[in-house]
């Protein structure tokens, strides 16, 4: 049984917590946050103790590994912190926005070696996950394009897009960190064309709501992402990938499966999943679980620190690409394992 | 938090086991088998005591409920016995499979009123729930026709087979139960067409495997329910509503929404979800907590001994139609809540 | 090119007109009308003389064959006629409502054999014959049930209905036909139950509008057709055959490929072919150049006028089954080419 | 009746052919080809007299009006041609492949004006049509987002590559014809990444095979092209409009609508329509009836040369954007109507 510590008692807190308690072979110790009236109640609803000062929560033998689901701004903080306590860690993303200090946290972790995971649930969706492996097991042939539509149902408050980073290191990275998934090789370039259409407030602060990006590898493979805050019809996650022998095309998931005809229309009776937290449900529950077999039975992270340095690259050429008008080369390189 | 004893540890002891484990209001506070080893089996899997005596079971004051799950030629005895300790009970279908052992259950909880629920789980998948809801709220306008699909994806064995009452007792029955539940209404008679075209050691003991069934109902609204006990293609679950004003069609569940286009076909690369337990999770999940509601807030069951009865004349009925070659008229009449 | 004279020039004739005037190796060379004035509509419009007497007709050397488009009263005597001057005939269904003048005309056509073909256009629907080649060629394996929907978006005026021989002869049948070419084998007896739901006034002259029918072949082959005289969404036209290795649907045909999603809904944008001129276009102009190579080329008919006669039995069947409220024996017997 | 010259025998030639000669308000009076044999073959096959030089082509005075289907660097002589004779004409796409001749044939019918139709056939497609009617009602709200694929089943000889103007000139220029009709205003730039993928040969002709292209339009409308030659599945002609009151989404044109469920799969069991003659037959029906609308009854040509020349400044942007890798203004700016 693998004691955990969650770092943090917020909104993605309350995503890790039941699925570290709901886990067969995980039981949640603590939960840690500097603020500790909000450290107790997730620790009521989801078990283990709460404490107010990272120490403690590290120094608790009990404590076999730890959840960073805290603000962005403090991962690095508590990576050095866990590295140095020696706990295995599973990071939110993304790792930090800025390059420096992700240069950093991977300085720390080269230094001072420990499983670290970085939080990319979406590889672990069923549907996302199959089509990559059917992609890999060469089922189109040879990979020529990309396709990954990425639309919310509901655009951010404005608060909290202040400090997300903007839309590319907030949501769009988790296109960039799927596609250099499926592709399998590094993007050579990257060109972002965006706008304001959803929120005005949101161009008001510098951001956008509507972005289209294209990225070119060097074995000539083409990807496309789509982007917008607010798809009406519900949270619209579909990715398409084309080949010299066919086409794998992943649908959104829907809960209810039932058709309405009516002499005004042919309807499906139901939305999409909500958000997040619904559609991924299932991958996070398998992330929790890759995480648990990584720590328990050792072997690589599934997801590692340099993927999440590696799609903030390419998050800050979509930025740079958007502004200068033209394609950005991201200086990576090579074969994606 | 409601305690609960889970009579027998078999197939469906296996459903019920880690439904109630998981139920935030419920907690599994014994396993009851005259198989001792087999309850202890159960009762280490899902949580309390192993106890093979029925009377040891329910004088436990921490029994605040049972959930029979035992073989179907033990549910009146075992009625009887959670009847005269007052407790309230789910209890698996079908009832019975005589028509005059069901009747004795039925006085039993006459002379003896506790709650009691019959376990027609498939009343409580968020597909058929919604299609019956949309049905009684008029979207279809007035139903005329209803057509029921229910393809299993494996054959029983013979042994199985043997004590299960027959294809209509054991399988058509669940149609029965939603045909009623939808049409709202008593059929007012039966006829069925019936053959063997899947395993002919079932046709060996009399029994069949492929079925065409209609009921009409003194409306006129018209039942197709088509059965076989082997889809290739996988558990095959459906059911079309048609009206005056429209249609409801609900379709297969799949858990992976992948399509695969290639030279020779587009495929859905995933088939529907396995069986019965996979496909109607969600509904034994809601079924429980529907009898956790009826329980702890009072209430009419949803399932009723009734309903249990009915279906059972139903399913008889489609018996003595295939051997007679006419419509039987079943005697029930009135509206079906 | 192949001189046609086109025998009535009313509803159906305006179907036949045009696929005449539009095939390559036809030619509309007159139409027959007792009404001058209706054929002489019909001759402007597609072609060739009008004609008010049969001799007249029959006797112009230029007409190579002729297309029996009248009232299914004056079948028999117009086949008579037609054989008589040795023409080889296209004749509309039913052959006839009355099974002993249909034996007359198999009588007329032993004694004085001429290519004869029964208009069952649905047989040369690319999507229908596409799934009966592929129940033929084994594609299901051994099949076990057929499923026939049909289903027309508005029902017929009771004028129309008064004549047309009730529900089962005059639109059943096109399935009835369906299912014994599909099935391969003859139907050993039929079961229909049937209500009047969609209006009244067809109740009242003693026909229905909504039945379902059960049929079974002596190979144990069981065969549900669903009929509705209005589906509010549009002509509802779908088969489904179930064997042991697969399954075949045919889906409904729509000429506009657009979905919509919105907040409310995920919808077509529009709804199936509007009935069955729309929907079987393709198959009246397939229907028509097999008629043109049967008597161009020779061969045996695709549709004989023995399949007319079972498909009448089979019709009336119906009718004595919703009747007596029992299956009905067929009499027919052996497999169906 | 409207009589027509035919310039060209061509490939395309034998496209319009039969179109004309199947419009009940045409008559294809004459075939020019300076090559007379092959004039002839389309005029035997078609009706008409071939004609071997354009004087006497023009000089009849049954021709109404031409169709230019000759190969795309004689365009602007003929264009020349028909309108110092006063001729009306539908002319294949592209205009030309040299913007300085593009202007000199907008100065000759500046000069000299006849009515002038090009012949951008997918904007008569009825599921297009439908799509962009839906989009101008306001059926996705405030259009965000548009996305053209476009994927040839089986790519060109090098042969025709070679004279074609490439791969944008020859195929996308019909995509971003669209997509300037369907976003109702000129892409302010144009970024556009390609690579060869299907053919190296095409490759070594300095073309590509596999493109994406990412427009902007002054209001921020983002749309995205992507296109390849060889889609092994078949011709995949698919748009998706988003806006911010939903989505709508073009499905592709399969004759026939037949599902096959096995062990292995659930699969459609045909492909979409082979290729543009197959997946455009309405299309070009209903665009030859437009120009037969425009030429007797008057009024303005749905598609004019100035949108032939937008389109080319779309096309050779795309080239110029892959060559230099960063968006290229267009110069273009305004509604489009």
């Amino acid at each position: 049984m693998l004691g955990i510590c969650l770092f943090g008692s917020g909104r993605m807190a309350h995503v890790y917590g039941p699925a570290i308690a709901a886990h067969p072979g995980m039981r949640l110790v603590s939960v840690f946050n500097p603020n500790l009236a909000s450290a107790r109640e997730a620790a009521e609803a989801y078990g283990g103790r709460a404490v107010g000062d990272i120490e403690t929560a590290l120094a608790d033998p009990a404590v076999d590994a730890v959840v960073i689901a805290t603000p962005t701004n403090t991962h690095l903080e508590y990576i050095q912190a866990a590295a140095a306590a020696g706990k295995p860690m599973l990071c939110e993303k993304p790792l930090d926005l800025d390059m420096g200090r992700v240069d950093q946290a991977i300085a720390v972790l080269k230094a001072r070696p420990v499983p670290f995971m970085l939080a990319f649930n979406r590889r672990f969706d069923p549907t996302v996950s199959a089509l990559r492996d059917a992609v890999r097991a060469g089922e189109v042939g040879a990979l020529h394009t990309l396709t990954i539509i990425n639309r919310d149902p509901i655009p951010p408050s404005v608060a909290y897009a202040r400090t997300s980073g903007g839309y590319f290191c907030d949501s769009t990275i988790h296109d960039l960190d799927l596609a250099r998934w499926i592709l399998g090789e590094e993007p050579e370039d990257v060109f972002t064309s965006a706008s304001c259409m959803v929120d005005p407030e949101l161009g008001a602060i510098g951001d956008v709501d509507t972005a289209m990006t294209v990225m070119r590898t060097p074995a000539g493979k083409l990807c496309h992402i789509s982007n917008s805050r607010r798809a009406v019809y519900g949270f619209d996650q579909r990715i398409e990938a084309f080949g010299s022998e066919g086409m794998l095309q992943t649908e959104n998931v829907r809960d209810i499966q039932l058709k309405h005809s009516t002499s005004a229309y042919m309807a499906a009776q139901t939305r999409p999943r909500h958000f997040f937290l619904e559609r991924y449900a299932e991958a996070f529950t398998r992330m929790i679980d890759a995480f648990h077999r990584m720590v328990a039975k050792g072997g690589e992270p599934p997801v590692t620190v340099e993927d999440g340095r590696r799609a903030l690259v390419l998050a800050l050429a979509c930025g740079a690409s958007m502004r200068q008008r033209k394609a950005i080369a991201t200086g990576l390189q090579g074969a994606v394992a």
